[in-house]
């Protein structure tokens, strides 16, 4: 059996307490799937790193982590040591843009055990995807300030959408929503106040949905649509977005389904020339670091969608990630839990707790 | 006493149907309080004037309006007539920005007598302010294609931040969030992946925070923010934000507090060198026009909202403004209530019950 070889970048707080449950849980499933792995720790993408360097990474960087297949990523982001888009802009950012990972795919899904700020809703009732454009849009280094420390001063910050960028997320979304029973997609669009990219935007949905005739698409204001996730989030299947969209989108959703604690995600580069990587949604919480109290199943749900990733639609990797799925659905009803969920278990118990499941 | 002249624009669709709604009760306050107003209806600024003109407005808009106090304005948009960022940039968007109406004020209140999607609230534990920018930002008209109808086809739009633009809009929320009991500011940022432009708002709020040493002020990006709003929604008082995200803020809270059906807005020039406008938040919803069932409360909270700026602080004024409020708070809890909040009274049967109790 081909060994998959993984990059392993802990980051920053909390990424460092979870990043081991990550790995566990993942190395368990492994083992019983008969799955190879090699993982490689890098000490660097870090604001310690930063603090110490004057930059997040090495300027090799690139060149020690193209030939993994992917990066397992906990956090980045230390505000009081590093302002915010410096340590992302040099690492996770850069990742994203530089290993082409133009997909980030996060699931957002009400979990047996987890209490909903919605009321009335049970596990199956919400159950989608956001699909979100990752390298391009309103996250771009375009930009700059003129007429310094006067009266006169102004910042322009420029979005850039690009027809292959916008068309690859697009027809990454389509294929997806036609590969699911409901066969639904829902594009986030703003172009009646965003005149220009969103309007472009939304014709190339138009034009894309003419090649997938099952699938049927409808669009929202995003304005609108953040209102849609609270009053009816059944409604949702796949939801595409713009780099900014689907990040506003990828906290919401997971806030509706309970938390955002759990809640994973995957940079994927689909044609796999270059590292994928996968981590939580959350960040690296500071305020909570050191406790061994973050609640670690977002980095090992992360681990299962690499699982199903490196795998490439084969079954025993699919089922490798759906054991793991299934541990964590299982101690979220029976415990061990973190306090962030009520309950008083730590980061270490949840993690042993799952691995012992699979 | 003085006699306020107010322009009253319907619009496209429901904007037609709660516009005499809003009247019948702006009236009625006006009696009671002896409040005197003057209204000029204008048969512009909607879609089929569009279609028959060329055009949303005639060309001399701005000096036909330019003498009143405010705007009493329904809703924009009807999307198979004319695209939504024709008939918003030629209208509604206009205004804002050629009137300079700076600041979008929206109130944010889980009123009785509204079911709530989140759990376990009640009226009370929601009541803030969203303070929207909003004549900047990533509203701009700035940008461009290039490489048209080719595989190299770009699109870049250019989001607009001057120091005077950010200053007015922090000096506004910080102002009124010192007036209010809580005294505490949220801002909203996105300064981890937007790097030039939000690291610059994060800047002038710390600035703007120094002259304000008895209002405590914290900041979140937006992603997590509109999570908060989902599992915190007690701990706002005031939310300052940018144009765009003030906008997905002012949906998505009335969204947690109920209904965006009754959600009401101030775009006001505080200056009052020019008028300024009171719309419902809702927009002109050509899916429901025409059967008299919207829910005409957001018009009519608006003119509550209108007569309290008229008033620029007068305690009469104040007391028609808390007047309406008071009625709509009891309409809700005794009915009638259109079918959006599960009654089956219609538009104008609400009206008439508002304006009754007033
Ligand atoms: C109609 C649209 C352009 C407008 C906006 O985005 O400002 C609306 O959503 C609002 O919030 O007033
Ligand atoms: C940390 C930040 C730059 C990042 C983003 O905005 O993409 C995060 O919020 C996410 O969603 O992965």
């Amino acid at each position: 059996a081909k060994t998959h070889k993984i990059a392993v970048i802990a980051g920053d707080g909390i990424g460092k307490e979870v990043m081991p449950e990550g790995l566990r849980v993942v190395e368990a499933a492994a083992r019983r799937f008969g799955i190879s792995l090699e993982f490689t720790t890098f000490d660097w993408a870090h604001c310690d790193y930063y603090v110490q360097h004057g930059k997040m990474m090495p300027d090799d960087w690139f060149e020690q982590l193209k030939g993994f297949e992917a990066v397992f990523f906990g956090a980045v982001g230390w505000p009081e040591k590093v302002p915010d888009h410096i340590s992302l802009w040099g690492s996770l950012l850069k990742f994203r843009r530089d290993f082409d990972q133009y997909v980030n795919l996060r699931p957002v899904r009400l979990m047996p055990g987890v209490p909903c700020p919605l009321a009335n809703k049970k596990p199956g009732d919400i159950d989608f995807y956001v699909v979100r454009e990752n390298t391009e849009g309103e996250y771009s280094s375009v930009g700059g300030k003129m007429f310094e420390g006067t009266d006169r001063e102004l910042v322009l910050q420029e979005a850039v959408f690009t027809r292959k960028g916008v068309d690859r997320i697009l027809k990454y979304a389509f294929d997806l929503a036609q590969s699911r029973p409901k066969k639904h997609l829902t594009s986030a669009t703003k172009s009646n106040g965003i005149s220009i990219s969103m309007p472009y935007w939304d014709e190339r949905v138009a034009e894309m949905g003419k090649t997938y005739p099952d699938v049927k698409w409808d669009k929202y204001h995003i304005d609108i649509l953040t209102a849609r996730f609270v009053l009816s989030p059944e409604r949702f299947d796949v939801v595409v977005a713009s780099n900014l969209f689907g990040d506003i989108l990828s906290d919401l959703g997971p806030a509706c389904a309970g938390t955002i604690g759990i809640a994973p995600s995957a940079n994927l580069n689909p044609d796999r020339t270059l590292p994928s990587l996968f981590e939580p949604v959350h960040g690296s919480a500071p305020d909570i670091f050191g406790k061994n109290i973050a609640n670690p199943i977002a980095m090992i749900w992360s681990g299962a969608m690499m699982l199903d990733f490196l795998g490439q639609g084969d079954a025993n990797y699919r089922a490798a990630h759906d054991a793991i799925v299934a541990a964590i659905e299982k101690s979220l009803v029976e415990g061990p839990r973190t306090p962030d969920l009520g309950g008083n278990g730590n980061t270490t118990d949840v993690g042993k707790a799952i691995a012992a499941l699979i």
